[in-house]
């Protein structure tokens, strides 16, 4: 009874949803779909996925280079439960008709406009409402991490107003060598920027506003959000939160992890593959409130952290599991998702003992009662 | 009855300071003091300044490196009526002593506590209170920034709440080859960032809170600003009074201004030298507005914007001219700055024509009306 | 019979030495042993290893920051048979004597001068000069590299003359945000650089000249090398004898592997931990010869490439395995260690079959009679 | 009697040659023809250039976006004694017959190809070549580079064989902001680098061997290079050719010249439009000599360091001055091109002395006998 998943573009996102559906033991990963014959096909290829032309004419192209390609994106499409859309930007919008024609459910990722799947998807905001559906849209990496660390807040009826500003990698690892930038910075002119909105198709009714800008590093982005309260929340109940909201993390200045590149070298300290951070890496020690406001810094692993998103949404379009808890404790366990990364140090410290316990119990049996959409 | 005036320290805001008082028709730069003897101080010699040990003992080694030194420290500042430090972070309150003995006024950087001068200055904000003053402090690069920012919306009494967040350049150029940062981005921890209550000192009771952080790259600092207004403003209003206030530009992305470096690419063309950009660069196509709030991005040349600031406090200070807009327009026509990067270019615009008729009367009379402190 | 290990300095080669050692069947990593808190050595907690202070003051230092210390470097110097000193540059000679003292057989890096073990290691070129020594030396990243580069054309007698130009990466990820450089590079001004005379160390009589720079990016280094040869060499005969050579692999810019960050990203692909690689890897498609002298350009992961050598190190050291290609084929197991990233690829291609038979004995028997150590 | 120019294309080089054609007193901008209308071109209109459409039906565009256009390339073509064809590579070929069809006389860069022109040109090489000759071809800035570095070793014919590797800059700074890279570096696969034979087409018979790489900066491009000498030279000697050849100045890593930016600084310093350096930057405590071989390390401006070629080659192609020394001499001084950055330190120097001397002598009467186009 394994959900049967085709992957459909094989990039960033595509390779590590492929490698993360091959690691749940309630999915079988058929095959991935792509048009490229380079170094990253010829890994899957060394992995042993079942290797698809997204496109037929480039089928000959592909073999042509050694490639060995097992049909084309319809002789996958007929295989599978589901598809996971891990196309370019506004790609996806032409692939919906090939789907539907199918028959298959799918997913979308945030480069999509909301109204193609009708539903943006964050898994412990809106699990529920993804139940059975035929197409979800996981929302962008940047997206993701705002609802996830505004989520922690808005389930107590904290937030009045949020403003963040967003600074996003220049380009990624794989194409740092082109499309890059050196030695500058660039504010985006559309005020305010996408991420806000975008935030709101999957929290209706929060009052945001983002302004956006991108730097030459390629390792994260990094966000700063100052968030008005109903009332005055002091930083024991922010810290509660967030430790108690699912896939957020705390990293510490003061453990050594004082920028992007700290952080990501704790990831690969940790043995991650490829250096992956799919939690949000919110700086504990440069948590602030005042009476009227909280303010946080968190690293958004761009290139991961949505991965265990679009495997939460397989099992909530196929209605394979119920309970969003369930379903993440299990995505998380797959993929080595934790609440604290230093499990052993946290418990030492007597002030966080309490929340160490709750840690243990996460891990074992999910994050029991906040996974409820809000209202 | 020229200032006769000396420049302690020669690193990047001290030789332009020096270059900017040799460019005054009112100011005579007596010498420069270091204890250095590489390619900076070098180029002084070949400028003809007079070279002085900022510390006795210094002397005889820079002498052996073939600087010609005129004397020490205590030498030029009995010949000067004012001093400007230009020495790193806190090695002006060790100066200060020196200076009271000398019974010479002094000038501070941003990187000096405000209490050492007891008065911290933005010449458009508060020249008046300078006024004959023997100390002042010329706030750092990014609280000058927002004090000539906010100032244009606080004389119409238009701040409820300003929110910004600082993305600081890594390290300055003449330095990168050292103390930079390499693909990573660092978050301060410690928030609100210094800058909010900085602006403060120099206008009281503003209600600001800032974030901070820095990226891998030298040309600029970016700034992304939220500001809470007491009454919905327009578009409009707020072009005109960032249009109206001293030493702010407008630069367009629709101009192919889009990034810091292209900015810095400007200064280059317009042949400024080191490409200096005195002015705060404001994104005319990112101002954006609602009916709670404006919203802007900028750009802050970290080198150069707070060196017309040092000219016009050594005028407040010595009493040699006690009206602000004067002093200011004077060291803009001497530096070079303007309202206007393409003035033909905005003649063209009809919508401007108003504005660019008031720029000449700005450039060459000065800012009428706007140079009053705030109350 | 396992042999028992120690790690003295847990940064970028330590705790990658630690874990490799942990991966080795033969060998028991007993402790590691530093003088931080941060989380690095948090991260080594959590695998379990033993945490040693390497100063005795640190250890309450260490302890009141959670971390749970075993013992100090003499303890842990008690209980092994070799300790792999990772300790920074210049630390290594003083803590010879505590080894000495101890009874430990040591094995230090690249940044200690030869003369402090007497020998230099790498083990394809002089595995079995180190047999039963008490100390050995591991080479420097660059130096490592340029041999195994080097000893694939010296077994041939082919080397007239070497000239090469090394690019070296800027700093290191984990301090990327500091130490590093911001749009610069810097031409080492010693000529030649000392990586030539330090190949020289291991291999004796070899003609041999670098030059060296750095610049702004941490992935790697880059190295150009022009190699007069004793007689003209084709192409195929390069290509061949660095195929037959161990832990260099091909990579090809047309797969996609233009730059160092797409091999990185390869890494990252193949799930190796920290994406690290331990082979040269020369880019087959640059590969260029004329009638006197054959070209090479090489990408070398500055964090990872010596970890093999310090491993097969221990072996020769405590005499465990007297046959180099034995202990090589054994650590490249242990670690991953390939001749081609992609083996299924290379197989189709009908112009490799013959090498890639070669291949798979290669990764199961080791490879034979290209260990001697040349004369 | 005024020599009539074009400059067609006005990017990063055309912008450069045009400000350059206007500072010299022997000739006449006429105009600069692009298609742009962005702030590049805006600054041209505010310096009083006459604007012209490269491209008739962009005329249009142009006004539209307020740029004040004189005419077409046509009309500029029908005005003027030679163009210079700045525009991006390859463009120049399809310029060509527009100017044959005009009568006039064409510089051409070097992104297009030797045949084209029939003559590549380096001032101090092969002025005499191009007399009254129709066209030229002013080689790119790295083969610039390296034939004013060689020509001074091979006036002596010490040059038996030179082998280079250049690691050039990864964008330019104006478009940094896209088309750039991060943390990485490209090795060129195509070995030898293109550099190498171009330098032939200057320097007929020259043996010569490039290998090439670009990283992440945009400030200049830095080489290394390893001649091969006919006979021992001393350190002494190469040092003397190095100062005596046009074009060539020193830097010392002892003054702080230890990187690419902190030259650039100095351009900074200097107060040098956009902070150009025509002149290369020969390290001179990098020089190092064996008795088979010097090496050098050089920094190459690469947006300025062919701008003084044009200038000459346009006095060339017209006939207006026959001497070479002379041209550039004049040349060099409406630039502000200099043998030393410091002459006043340099005086200091006893054993520069007498270098110190001719430099003086340089700079009043030009370059007395070096001149000659070698054999």
């Amino acid at each position: 009874m394994s959900i049967h998943v085709a992957v459909n573009g094989y990039g960033v996102i595509g390779k590590r949803v492929a490698d993360a559906v091959a690691d749940q033991d309630d999915m079988t990963l058929v095959g991935v779909a792509d048009v490229t014959f380079d170094y990253r096909i010829r890994v899957a290829v060394e992995r042993g996925y079942g290797i698809y032309a997204s496109v037929p004419e480039q089928r000959s192209v592909m073999e042509a280079a050694n490639v060995p390609v097992v049909g084309t994106l319809d002789d996958l499409l007929a295989n599978v439960d589901v598809v996971v859309d891990c196309t370019p930007k506004s790609i996806g919008a032409k692939n919906k008709p090939h789907y539907e024609q199918a028959g298959v459910k799918a997913i979308f990722q945030g480069g999509e406009k909301h109204a193609l799947a009708g539903l943006s998807f964050t898994a412990q905001v809106n699990y529920a409402e993804a139940l059975n559906k035929p197409y979800a849209r996981v929302v962008s990496c940047n997206t993701t991490a705002l609802c996830r660390v505004l989520h922690a807040l808005q389930r107590h009826d904290w937030i009045k107003r949020a403003r963040a500003v967003l600074l996003r990698r220049g380009t990624d690892p794989w194409e740092s060598h082109r499309n890059g930038m050196i030695n500058t910075a660039i504010p985006e002119t559309k005020v305010p920027s996408h991420q806000g909105p975008d935030a709101q198709t999957v929290m209706p009714g929060l009052d945001i506003t983002t302004m956006a800008g991108a730097g030459p590093y390629n390792l994260s982005h990094l966000h700063f959000a100052m968030i008005e309260t109903t009332r005055p929340v002091s930083l024991d109940e922010l810290r509660h939160t967030l430790w108690e909201e699912p896939r957020i993390a705390f990293v510490h200045a003061g453990d050594g992890l004082v920028a992007l590149n700290a952080v990501i070298e704790l990831m690969r300290d940790l043995r991650r593959p490829r250096n992956d951070m799919w939690e949000v890496a919110v700086w504990e020690d440069a948590l602030a409130v005042d009476d009227r406001e909280v303010y946080l810094a968190f690293q958004v692993h761009n290139e991961a952290i949505t991965i265990p998103e679009s495997i939460d949404a397989i099992r909530a379009l196929t209605g394979s599991e119920f309970d969003a808890a369930a379903s993440m404790a299990k995505t998380d366990r797959a993929l080595g998702i934790v609440k604290s990364f230093f499990p052993h140090s946290v418990f030492e410290r007597s002030e966080h003992r309490a929340m160490a316990e709750r840690i243990q119990q996460f891990q074992e049996e999910g994050f029991k009662g906040s996974e409820e959409p809000t209202p």
